[in-house]
């Protein structure tokens, strides 16, 4: 899948942050011309469609600071150096929801921003929910407040985009198509 | 929806690129703790779900060298200052596969990488296809290939990952829900 490659002849390292790293690179396009492409570098992340026995999407509420606003959201969270996704989905949705979960299956994976960005979503779905009673704590700068909504309402958060992402997004759309197939 | 609002207190301009901007943000939490927080500036997009009357999906397969290969996507581009976003939609549409669209309906909008970019993409469906005889020129630096595909191929894609960033991948499954609803 390298059609149409983009080879890299010099690299600027621009910024390299707590989350994210800039860099410039100087690629030759296929027709031979020379271009720049921005680019973040990301550690990846995963997210969780959690879904209780009764058929409800478990979301969190938490401030993002790039949009200045409060979205709802499927728990997700960044990769850790040298941790399995299914590791992270775990541990996100332990300290974000409370809930362990006795089914966790993988469902597919998408980049979030391919124009400027590498970051990449892994995708799971996790049911037979349990409550862990002595719960991971939060990372000490989030500050989360969980939700649980059914179908209908997380299609009304959609259209009054209190639910604003992506992955969210997909989720309430895949929750739609799974319902009616009793998961 | 400023539930849990961290107040900017300093905004360090990091990088002010041609497509993005990088900023740290210094925040007073909720409880009143500081954090940093790496932001990302983006123009916001537009994507257009363009559906054949045949019922297939239209789709360009181009190079992102934020991931190092090619992927196969639904046509999207930046917005340009000023520009509507339906006419964004149209122009891109236009551009990146040679297709006019006598029918193109506002969808909804996501936010992409929330936890650190402000980037937005506004997403339509056009339907009632034609062909542009001479039809705008791509940006100099941009190499696509034009697909159309039934939904059981995109979902194979989808599959096999030549499908891979968020916007596409909500595509086909918009699509699968509403084929069924004779769209």
């Amino acid at each position: 899948m390298k059609k149409f490659e983009e080879k890299t002849t010099k690299t600027t390292p621009i910024y390299d942050g707590k989350i994210v790293k800039l860099q410039v690179d100087d690629v030759m396009l296929p027709d031979g011309q020379v271009a720049k492409r921005e680019i973040i570098k990301h550690p990846g992340a995963v997210a969780v469609i959690a879904v209780t026995d009764e058929g409800k999407l478990v979301l969190v509420e938490q401030y993002r600071k790039a949009l200045e606003r409060s979205i709802v959201e499927i728990p997700a969270g960044k990769l850790e150096p040298g941790e399995e996704p299914a590791m992270t989905a775990r541990r996100e949705l332990e300290e974000e929801t409370g809930y362990g979960a006795h089914s966790l299956t993988y469902l597919q994976t998408f980049a979030t921003s391919p124009g400027f960005a590498d970051e990449v979503i892994h995708l799971y779905v996790a049911k037979d929910l349990y409550n862990i009673d002595n719960k991971a704590a939060l990372d000490e700068d989030e500050f989360v407040e969980l939700l649980e909504v059914s179908l209908e309402v997380a299609q009304s958060m959609v259209a009054d985009q209190r639910i604003f992402d992506a992955k969210t997004a997909f989720a309430v759309l895949w929750l739609a198509a799974h319902l009616e197939n009793n998961l």
